[in-house]
C-alpha cells in the first residue's frame, strides 16, 4: 500500500467539522471518504491532523490515507476536485513515508483568528471574520496575548466536552496584527482543546472592548474555572492555517 | 436640502446589478433607496456613479442623495447599515456641496478583476473570482494589455446593449499582478461601455492561455466586430474599486 499526504482547504461554513460522525451528517472527512471510497472501490478511511469544530475553516488541513498504487498522486488529486463539492478543495496529494501519521507525527498547529474591526459589515468576508463593530484596543490586546504564551493548564479556556489526560498545552506564540480593517490572531502552539482557540480570542476581544483587563489572564488561567473567560468567538472568523510536522 | 455621499460596498452575487428596475427587482440601489425612503419618511431617491451589471460587486461605489437636514451622516450611515442585507454596507456618509452629482461629476473609474489561477478551488473566493484551472501566460496578457492603452473605440468589447452616442473610450492604465494564486487585473479609464471590462478581461484570458495572439488586439478593436474577442468573463470576478471626481 502507498501512504498519501493530503493538504486540504475547506470553508467549513456548511459542516459539523472535520470528523465523520454518524452516517448523513455532514462532516469534510466523511465527504472526502466518501469520494476517495469511490475512487478506488471500497472504504476507505482517512486520518486528519486537526479535528476542526463545526464552521471552522482550513487552509492546509493535512489527511493521510492509505490506498494501492493504481492511481498516480495528479489522478486521486484531480478526481478529488472533480467529485468533491465546491467549498472542499484538495491543494496537494504527495505520496510519504509508509509509517506518516496524520495525527500522531504531528508537531504543532498553528490557527488563525479574522476579526473584521470597522462599523459597517464585510459583505466579502461576512462568512469568514467575526464581525466586531467597537475599536478593539490593540494595544491591551497584545499584553494580554502575552500572558497565553509557554505551557499552561488550560482548562478554563477548554470546553466541559474536553476530556483529555491533561489539560495543559504549550502556546509557542500568539502575534495580533492590524490588516486593512481586520485584528488577526495568528496562535501556534503544540495542540488545542476543544474550542480553547474560540475561548482564548472571545477573552482577547472582551480585553480590547475594556471589559477584561489584560493582567487578568494569569489568574484566569490559575482559576481553572470555565465561567471567567470572555466570550467564544465565533467559528466563522478562524481558521487552520498550518500543521508542523 | 443637505447633498450626501454615500461610499458604498457590496457583494453583488445575488443582484440584478445596481440599477433601480422595476419593483420587486434585486437591485442595489432599490434595496438602499427603500431603507432611506423609510428613514426619512418619503420616497427617496439616489444617484449612483456607475452602473454595476448583475453579479459585478463594487468596494467603493459612490452616490449621492439630497435629504433634509434632520438627520446626521452618523445617524444616516447607522441607520442603513442596520437596515441594508449584510451583503450590502455604507462605509461612509458625508456632507457635500450641494452641486455634487455622483454620476455626471465622475472623471474616471478603476475597476479590479480578480482570476483565481490554481488547479484547485478556492473555497473562500469562489463566490468573488474566476476560476481558471489552466496555468496563465502573464506576460503575454502583460503585452496584450497594453494595446488597451489610449483612446479607442471599444465597439468590439461592448454589448449590443450598448447604445452611447460614442463608442470612444480612453483607457489610462491596464495592470496585470500575480498575487498569492490570484492573477488581478486592475484597470482604469474615463469610462466603460456595457460588459466591456469583462469582455477586455475575456479576451486577455484567451491571450494568457494561447488561444488569442497578445498582437491581435489591435486587429480586434480596429474590427468593431463583437464576435472578434474572446470570452466575456464572470461577474463573479469584477469589482468596481475606485472613482474620482
Amino acid at each position: 500500500m502507498n501512504n498519501y499526504m493530503l493538504t486540504i482547504q475547506y470553508d467549513g461554513g456548511r459542516y459539523k467539522g472535520w470528523q465523520r460522525l454518524g452516517s448523513g451528517e455532514n462532516t469534510i472527512q466523511g465527504k472526502i471518504e466518501q469520494v476517495l471510497s469511490e475512487l478506488v472501490g471500497k472504504q476507505t478511511e482517512i486520518i486528519g491532523s486537526s479535528r476542526t469544530d463545526a464552521g471552522v475553516h482550513a487552509f492546509a488541513q493535512i489527511a493521510n490515507v492509505k490506498l494501492d498504487g493504481k492511481h498516480s498522486e495528479m489522478e486521486i488529486k484531480k478526481y478529488l476536485n472533480r467529485y468533491l463539492p465546491q467549498d472542499i478543495s484538495i491543494k496537494e496529494v504527495t505520496l510519504v513515508h509508509e509509517r506518516f501519521h496524520a495525527r500522531y507525527n504531528t508537531k504543532d498547529k498553528t490557527y488563525l483568528y479574522k476579526i473584521w474591526n470597522e462599523d459597517y459589515t464585510n459583505p466579502f468576508m461576512r462568512k469568514f471574520s467575526m464581525h466586531v463593530e467597537k475599536k478593539l484596543n490593540i494595544d491591551n490586546m497584545k499584553i494580554a496575548g502575552q500572558y497565553f504564551i509557554g505551557e499552561h493548564d488550560f482548562t478554563a479556556f477548554s470546553n466541559a466536552k474536553s476530556k483529555k489526560k491533561t489539560m495543559v498545552r504549550e502556546i509557542y506564540s500568539l502575534d495580533i496584527n492590524e490588516n486593512n480593517g481586520f485584528v488577526e490572531i495568528r496562535v501556534r502552539g503544540n495542540g488545542f482543546l476543544y474550542n480553547m482557540v474560540r475561548k482564548m480570542v472571545g477573552t482577547l476581544i472582551e480585553v480590547g472592548l475594556g471589559q477584561i483587563e489584560a493582567e487578568a489572564i494569569p489568574t484566569i488561567l490559575h482559576s481553572k474555572e470555565r465561567n471567567q473567560t470572555g466570550i467564544m468567538a465565533d467559528s466563522a472568523g478562524l481558521y487552520l492555517e498550518r500543521i508542523d510536522f
